[in-house]
């Protein structure tokens, strides 16, 4: 039986080994993935960012607790920042969220951020694929930061959610400003500090402004306390909102083609270019433009203009 | 006149149009990029990254001062967080840095994040080959963040300075590790700040566990207070004091091998993509995808399969 066949048996193992190969970018993973996707399209998918210390996982495991006490069946995909050099992810499955550790109907992953640029993004929305294959009701993606990364990948989610936290710093007005457009709801969460009604309102003067009289979804604001649960139930109910208003206004049919358009190229950009390294490589070419690199003979730009000369495409 | 002539002639005007070129993506900018390479390899570049709030702009206006008192020419890479919808950037060039603004030394550009994902690594190189190419002693690359795609981009720079503050928040830790192997140099800014002192101590203590002994650089902590000037002439009297280890231990020569042979597989990567989706636009391929996907009929998967079986790579 392949794996894809476990998975849809309900093999948590199989699943758990499909997004290890995934990770891994094995070239079986695509033909798996393959046989999945008849199966996906059920699953609703929230993707949560913010910036690092805004408590996103202790929000993300009340959500998570929420929905479980829906009898839901949910998955959360963690993206955690790694070392560049070993590869790893820091926090390791068991350690985050630690008590849906023996509920059967949470399944956690985390996913390294391993280096090839654009990868984390493809990775994560196969995964999900993945998930949404198992039988997931709901998804659950967090990402630690608020670089273009997490924005690429949190924007393919149904329902963004993008949390802030009072009195972080500048530089968070700024990035503030580059997230206003990808949030559908925003949450201020660790409420019961200082500065958290100044927070919310300006944040909702923002929104006004940038939602001057729209027919369309208006994002609204919502303060939590993530540690104590404060505001989660509120909190779910927002998504549901969300949810309604993308199935009745047709955003969500938009919403999943735009996502499948964007598997198919970010898969089509890695398998072109590890095709061509292959070919480049198995045949001495990549060896000489590296030699030519080193002693100045050629350049990056000239090397890619005597490949693509010598492939089909141009 | 070609623009890379007219760059290499001293046109700042004509370094600002080829820059816009290759942040829009434009074929031609490749070969202007191709003229000036002969020319590049002798500016000396410095990656700063860090979380939001840590003070980076303030510090690299500073540092930008002390290189300046030493008649050295500076350009600055500023990486801005922008939105994924509006594709511009929110800091304009002209807010940022403000009292370098009359002066000719000094060349400014900021870097939206357009989106496609290993764009901006690949802009940001190509913009700091046109700075060298102009005659930049120092080129100082600037992120907001601390994602992949930041880690990516500064670990291109021949040091990279990790800056932070003390006492932002339990996910720092987590990032702190990330970064903890890219920082050749690291900043405790704000360093009037309580616990200032703490910060600085357990990266110290963090360094040495990972440099146990170590014969190569180990990296310093520096504390600095940006906003007042302080500690910057002992940062960049350790900046010097890196490069000069990079040169005389030969890893300058490998950290320029691994530049250009990321320039190459960025480019390669790109201009792959850019001319299959072309060919497969142009016949009709991708619209049938599209509907494809729509329908239900394919998936992304196949869709790719199809399109790579047609190519002459597989």
């Amino acid at each position: 039986m392949s794996l894809a066949e476990r998975v849809l048996d309900g093999d948590i193992r199989a699943a758990a080994r499909l997004m290890r190969d995934i990770d891994d970018r094995f070239k079986s993973a695509v033909e798996e993935l393959k046989t999945l996707y008849p199966h996906t399209g059920n699953a609703y998918i929230i993707g949560i960012t913010g910036p690092p210390g805004a408590g996103k996982s202790t929000l993300v495991d009340q959500i998570v607790a929420a929905y479980r006490k829906r009898d839901l069946l949910v998955g959360v995909v963690a993206i955690d920042p790694t070392s560049p050099f070993s590869g790893g992810a820091i926090l390791g499955d068991r350690i985050r969220m630690n008590r849906h550790a023996d509920d059967a109907g949470v399944f956690i992953r985390s996913l390294a951020t391993r280096g090839a640029l654009g990868g984390l993004s493809r990775s994560t929305m196969d995964v999900a694929n993945v998930m949404d294959a198992m039988g997931m009701d709901v998804i659950v993606i967090e990402t630690v930061g608020v670089g273009q990364d997490e924005v690429d990948i949190v924007s393919t989610a149904h329902t963004t959610v993008v949390v802030m936290v009072p009195g972080l710093g500048d530089d968070i007005q700024a990035i503030k400003a580059g997230i206003l457009e990808i949030g559908d709801v925003f949450v201020v969460n660790k409420a019961d500090r200082d500065g958290a009604e100044r927070t919310a309102r300006e944040l909702t003067t923002m929104l006004e402004m940038k939602h001057p009289d729209d027919d369309g979804w208006f994002p609204r604001v919502m303060k939590t306390e993530g540690s104590r649960g404060v505001g989660i139930e509120e909190l779910v109910e927002e998504f549901d909102a969300h949810r309604t208003y993308l199935k009745e206004s047709g955003a969500l049919q938009r919403l999943i083609e735009e996502r499948n358009a964007k598997v198919f190229a970010d898969t089509l950009r890695d398998e072109l270019f590890d095709s061509v390294m292959s070919a480049i490589s198995a045949d001495g070419t990549y060896q000489e433009i590296l030699t030519g690199l080193r002693d100045r003979s050629t350049d990056p730009y000239s090397a890619v203009q005597k490949v693509m000369a010598g492939s089909a495409f141009t």
